[in-house]
This record gives structure tokens, sequence and C-alpha cells, in this order.
């Protein structure tokens, strides 16, 4: 197949735009969003004592409004970007706090715009004063993510890092962390462009067959393999978002099965092996314990349903009640069953009453059957993972397992970039649409300028990703989960 | 009198130092410390998901060990103090995160030693990993205060200023943060060395009347006005530490009072007024609500002791019981009497039974008497405060009353340093009694020889409250209570 031929398009000669100028508006189509750039301040650590707090500034004029605050060397007002100096913020006549100024200078700063931290005594007085001074100096206070919204605006990144900046900070595991860090090194980012570069391609040639209908036989020299690529690339980026959704978000797990089968044993063992992220997040008012846990990078919120079908007391009754609304929740429930004892008559109607398969213990496998003169261990029958919540034998498995029974079905390689962003998968969805009825049209022989209009959207849907087209709704809506001083 | 004049004292001259020599041996006497100064790591902002952490290294050689654990950019170990650089940390093939690094060169740095600043993503696994990795790189993780400690023993800052950062950290109102900031200036420092050099200038005349006893008329010319100020000095500052312990440290207050008196009302009206630090801190199994507030900048923990004397319920009784306690163990009590009620028997009672004289309000002045036509306030006995929970009419005047109980018998005038050290205190405590001994002595007409001693003590006591006597026990236990990563 040929190369598109370029000529002289017809938009460019005045003549009216129509679908073409359309689908080429979309080349660079920054849609009208709202760039506020008034100097804003934030806290960026956690409002607690701590060695060391961190306020961020930002905007331009930011330094000068910020060293009329400031006493104890020369003004910051001409510092180089990227400098440390150490001076003494003042409030009037009264010295606030003794503080490190870290200055950044537009463009090359985190915002794109001229900036400071501040790294002040980790106080909360002098964090409570600082913030009210910078306020009554003319600072606003900043709203969720609007630095990193910033720093996207004046194009320091695109929203795919600019989403992994949130996901980072939010990632429970070590796991979670690796991915979202691929995703800020623009792994996404890539995959997109690569794609929406083939597109381009077609387009090219597309507009070769509009401006040019009877050259050659007619025909558009569409670049099929183009084609297919990009919607190969398009298709295997979204079949990971499940994935990436479970390393980032988690899954629940809940831990089943009689009384004295080792239910709370299990608990404490997969929470003591150095894999507990939060051991301590039991209420008194439940009856259940939870922590978090890390499965094989997995964040996973585990229930112990121990407080089950222990008597007839009204509270305990309500206590079953709650553990098995528990259980029924849970994405993964493990079934434990004493070996000592084996499958009884209330396992069967147990893991026959839920609705997905359990994963089955066989506890105690220390222990040889109660009453045997030799401590053999009985053999756990098929399907059953046997394992000790005393001596932690088997504990390597049921973690594999779990881990496989949270990720059938879920697509990924390992060094593969995963989706974590539902917006991200919604736009590449309705990009794969457009070119699946791009695709169709084109069999049908239609006409390249209402092809056009297929592949504009689909190109549309890649620039929302990355944001090269978007609007202060989207904005709005994807930095309102950040946290203040991001 | 005449100024003493220097000649050449014995103990240069070869002869046995005695007394002297000891006193002399004082002037520049650091004990012999333990100064490790292997490389440190710590996390300097709280462990918690935000925008930012800070995690703090420092010692020889820190700056070539971390730039093995980081790319992206020229390496830093020829980096100039006080730069910032981005990076990106990674664990062998790894990326970890994308960091700035602040550099800072011995000796203008915190610390006085090489080091480094790691601002990273403040995300757990982020933080836990970062750690981690420095552990494995050779870093020691660094206990609670080392940072400061070094800052110490490197002659950055003296040990009145390396307590009060501390407290500047550990401050709950904004006054408890300007006193901590003062002491951080070098306020008390400063009153130590002035007392020091006057003490210095009698040992000097004290030294001419050892080394010359048969000069003049044999007795030595001391400066004996130097001595009043010195004491003076002394006195002045010891007797501001219960007035800095009060501001640092906080008192608690009980408010009690009849049923319906409108104790829960007053509570709240002085948690509501932005004065609470923190307003939710009841557990649900307490008979009793407490708060935090600041009043006229005293932390001020506030107990509303609601659940007293309302049934005969044995949960309520034993609620009555720790309500009690409470009050029993406040250092100050708030009783609240209805103006429509009026003051009943139990009310005295009460007020008679108390140790110590409490607070007393004349609550609800926005009503009148019950029954009356007009709305006229009932006139509050004496003694009583007017006040309106409802309105808030009044309560200024309350905390002022709350201020005045807890700082009477206090010393410490507006703009004066406030100790708020116990070592502070207890080493000021002892310089003054070497001082009233050796004023005693010198009035007894004892021999310069022993004089000298009683100066000795007091210039070693005076020289452990900024550390030019110091052990490495006193720095172990005072360096203890500092926050990790300060």
């Amino acid at each position: 197949m040929p190369g598109p031929r370029r000529g002289q398009p017809r938009g460019a000669a005045g003549a009216p735009p129509g679908l073409l100028a359309l689908a080429q508006a979309n080349r660079y189509p920054f849609s009208v969003v709202h760039t506020p750039d008034d100097p804003i301040a934030a806290l960026a650590t956690p409002a607690a004592p701590s060695a060391l707090a961190v306020i961020r500034v930002s905007g331009p004029g930011s330094l000068a409004m910020l060293c009329r605050l400031l006493r104890g060397g020369p003004r910051l007002e001409a510092a180089p970007g990227h400098t440390l100096h150490l001076r003494t913020v003042r409030d009037g006549e009264e010295d606030v706090d003794q503080v490190m100024v870290a200055v950044y200078r537009a463009p090359r700063s985190y915002t794109g715009e001229d900036g400071a931290e501040l790294f002040c005594h980790g106080s909360m007085p002098v964090i409570q004063r600082l913030l009210a001074l910078l306020s009554r100096a003319g600072f606003r206070p900043a709203g969720p993510g609007e630095f990193t919204q910033r720093a996207f605006l004046n194009g320091r990144m695109d929203l795919t890092r600019a989403e992994a900046v949130n996901e980072i900070v939010r990632a429970r595991t070590d796991k979670a962390r690796g991915l979202a860090l691929q995703r800020l090194s623009g792994a996404i980012e890539g995959q997109i462009r690569a794609a929406r570069e083939l597109l381009v391609g077609i387009r090219a040639a597309l507009e070769v067959g509009i401006d040019y209908p009877d050259e050659e036989d007619g025909s558009a020299p569409f670049e099929a393999d183009g084609l297919a690529e990009a919607t190969e690339i398009l298709e295997a980026l979204v079949r990971t978002y499940r994935r990436g959704r479970i390393y980032q978000e988690g899954v629940t797990a809940a831990i089943a099965g009689a009384t004295n089968s080792g239910k709370s044993s299990l608990f404490n063992l997969l929470l003591r092996q150095e894999r507990a992220i939060v051991s301590d997040i039991h209420g008194t008012t439940r009856d259940y314990l939870e922590g978090m846990v890390s499965v094989e990078g997995i964040p996973v919120r585990l229930f112990d349903t121990a407080g089950m079908r222990q008597s007839a007391d009204p509270l305990e009754i309500e206590g079953m009640r709650r553990a098995e609304e528990v259980v029924r929740a849970a994405d993964v429930v493990v079934y434990i069953v004493d070996s000592l004892v084996g499958v009884e008559a209330r396992d069967q109607a147990f893991l026959e009453g839920l609705g997905s398969p359990a994963i089955r213990v066989w506890n105690k496998i220390d222990l040889g059957p109660a009453g045997a003169e030799a401590r053999a261990p009985t053999l756990a029958p098929p399907g059953f993972i046997p394992l000790s919540a005393v001596t932690g034998e088997g504990v390597d498995d049921l973690e594999g397992a779990i881990a496989a029974a949270v990720l059938a079905g879920t697509s990924g390689e390992a060094g593969e970039p995963l989706i974590d962003s539902e917006r991200q998968r919604d736009c590449i969805g309705r990009a794969l649409e457009s070119l699946a009825r791009f695709r169709g049209e084109r069999e049908k022989g239609t006409a390249p300028d209402l092809l056009a209009v297929d592949l504009a959207e689909a190109l549309s849907a890649l620039g929302e990703i990355t944001g090269e087209v978007t609007s202060a709704e989207i904005l709005d809506r994807m930095f309102s989960s950040f946290c203040v001083g991001k």
C-alpha cells in the first residue's frame, strides 16, 4: 500500500472546512479550561506533631509575597531556583518560626510556576499560625490536588501521570507503589501516544482520500496494519484495568469456619508475618476483627468472623448476622476446617450455601489425628490446602491461592503497565468503540468524509486520557479525589 | 574596689594545681561524651499518607552513600550545600520513587555534618521501602532526637536551644509556641551566659587572692555587685519555671455542678469558640467528656462531669465516683450554679468539700428569674461570675478567672523568657545553692582556695544548662524524649 501523498488540503485554501476541520481541530484540541494562577498555599504533610512539616506555596508573585513574611537574610525574590535558605517567619513584629525555605522558579518547578516550600517545625500551633499568616498575606488555601492540576495545566505532566501522583500516595502495598510509579514515569502515556500516532497516520491517509477523491483508484490508502496495531495496544491496555484496580484498591477476604477450627490463629498468623499494613483497626462495637495485609502485593482487608455461631444470646446472634454479612460481601472466603475433626455436615452446608467457591484450608496439620499415638498428619481432602496456623506451614500456599483467586480472569503480565483509573478505562473503551465503527463503515465502503468522524471521536477519546482534550469539569472531578497539598 | 590585677598564676608555673586548677578545668569542661558520627536516617514527618514525606540522613560520607541509590542526574557528592535536586531512587534495577533531594554540607547544616533530606511521595509503601533501602545501604535508624543531639555535639546549638526544639514541636498553643521559639532563639542561653560571665569575673578576682595571698590587705577584691547581679538573674529565671511549665504542659480543669445547671452547655461553648485543640477525645467507656482548649494560651484539658449524681443505678454510681475522681485531680474546678435556682445546700456542701477554692459561675443570666414577668437577670452573689452558656456572655471573664487561678503564685512577665525544662530548673537551683554557700563562707572569712570550690560548683551547674559541662547519660536522658527525625 502506497504511503499517503500530501497535497494542498481544501481547508487551508479557504473552502468550508467541514468534517475534516472538525477532525483537525482535535490535533491540538485544548478546550478552554479555567486556569487560575492566583497564589495558593497548603500543608503538604499530615497535620500531626512531628519533627518537620512542609507548607507549599505556588503562583506567579508568590515569592515576593512570601518575602514580606521573612527576615534573617537577603530577599528571596531573586534567589535562583532549587536553593534552600534559612529564614525566620515573622508576623508583624512577632517571630513565628525558624524555617528552611526551598525556592522553585518557573518553569522548573512542580507546578511550573514560581513557588516555595517552607520546612517548619512539625508543631500544630506553628502549622496553624503559618497557614493563617499566609492566608492573611493573600495566599488562597489550595484545593485538593491543585498543585498537580497546575502542573498539568502548565504542561509539566499529562493526565495519566497526574493521576499516578494520587495513586502513588494512596498505594498500600509495595506492588501498588511500583505500578503507580510506572504510570508516573509515563508508561500509560507512552502506550496512548503510540496508539494515537498510528491513528494520526490513518487520518493523514484519509485526508488525502477526502481532498483528492478522484485521485488514483478512488479508495484512500488506509493503513490497515496501523488500525489493527492501535486497536491491539488499546485492547491490551483496557484489559489490565481489573488487575490494576485490584492492586491499587485491594479486596476483602473473610475467614470463616466452625468454632475452634483456628480462624483467629490464622488471622493473627497472616497479620503477624510482617505483612500487616494496619493491625489494630478492630472496634469494640464490631463482632469481627479486621486487619489490612499485603498478599502477594494485593492489599487485602482481612476479616476474622470469630464471633460466629457461638450461642443463642441475642447479642451473639446479632454478631453472627453481621459476620454473615461480612462473608457474603467478601471478595474471597477462606474456609477453615480442623483436620482433627474433619469435614462435617455444617461445613458442607456452609460451603454449598456460598455463592462462589471458597478457598478451603485443612488446619492443624502440626497435630496428628485426635487420640492417635503417632503424630502422622491427616491427609488433606482434595481441594484443601494443608496448613498449620501454629507453625505457619502452608501459609505461602494459602496466600498464593488467595492471590490466584483474586486475579483469576484478569490480565496484565509482570512488567506491563496496568491501568487503575476508571476514567482512563472509559476513555479507552470509547476509543475502541469508535474504531470498531470506523472499521465497520470502512468495510461497507463509506465515504472518507464520514469515516473521519469516527476517527476524530477515537482521537478525541485518547486525547482525553492524556489531557490534550479536556474540560474544567473533568479536571475538577479528577483532582477532587487528591489530597490537599499535592 | 580595685579591679583584679593579673599576675603569673601558680598553676601555669608548674606548681601543684590544687583547687584553682579544678575551678579552671571547668572553663572548657566538655566531658568525654560518646560522639558517634555514623550515618543515620529517619522519617521526619508523621507516618501517614499525605502529599509529601521527608526522610533525613546525616553523617560524614552520607552523601556518597546516598548517591549510590540515586539516578537521573549528576552525582550529588560534590553538589553545593543548600541545593535541591530531582532524582529517582533505585533499588538495584527497580525504581522506588521520584524524589527531591536537599543537599546540606558540613558545617552549614542542622547537624553540622554532611547530610540530605529526601522529599518523597507521602505514601506508606514508599516510606517503608526507602527506609529499608537506606538501612541496607548502611544508614542506621536514628534514635529519638539524634539529629539535634549531633547539632549540639557539633556546636550548632547549646542545650537550652536543643531542648527548645523539642518544646516547639510539642507546643499545643500559640503562646507555648512563642515561648519555645524565644528559647530556641537563645533567650535562656543568653541569661545563663550573662550570669556565668559575672561569676567568671569573680573567679578571676578570687584567683588573684589565691595566687597572691599576701598582696595588699590580704582580702581578695570580690565583685560583690557581680555576685548579687548573677544571683538575681538566676533567681528570676528559676521563678519562671512553674509558669513556663504551665504554658508548655497545660493543666486540667473540671466543670462541676448540679444536674441541669448547664455543665455540658458551658463545656461545648468553651470547645466551640475556636479554642478547641482537640474536641472529640471522649471515649464511650468514660463517664465524662474531655476536650483540649487554649485558655489565654494555656493548654487546658477540660472535663465535663455531666454524669454526676443522677440516679441510684449501679452503673451511674460508678460514673459519679469516676467524675468525683476527675474533680479531685483537676488543677481547677469550675462550679456552675443555675441562677434560676440559686445556691442550694448541696452546692454549699460540694464547694466546702473541695480542698481548694473553685471558680464559681452564675449561669443562665440570659433568662430572668423563674416566673418573673420582666427578664431582669438575678444578680450574681459575690465571688460568682455571671455567664450565659447560651449567648456566650461572660465567657471571657470565666477564661480570665481560669488563667488567673492557674497562674496565681507563678512568675514571668510578658516578653520574659520562661523556663520549661525541669533539668534547667534543677541546674539553676544547684547553682544558687552553691552561690549561697559561697556568700556564707565569704562572710565568715573563709580562705579563697576553699571559696573557689563553691564558685566552681556554681559554674559547673550553669555549664550543665548550656551543655558546656555534660555527660553521655544526661544527653541520652534529655534526647530520649524527642521525636525520631528531629
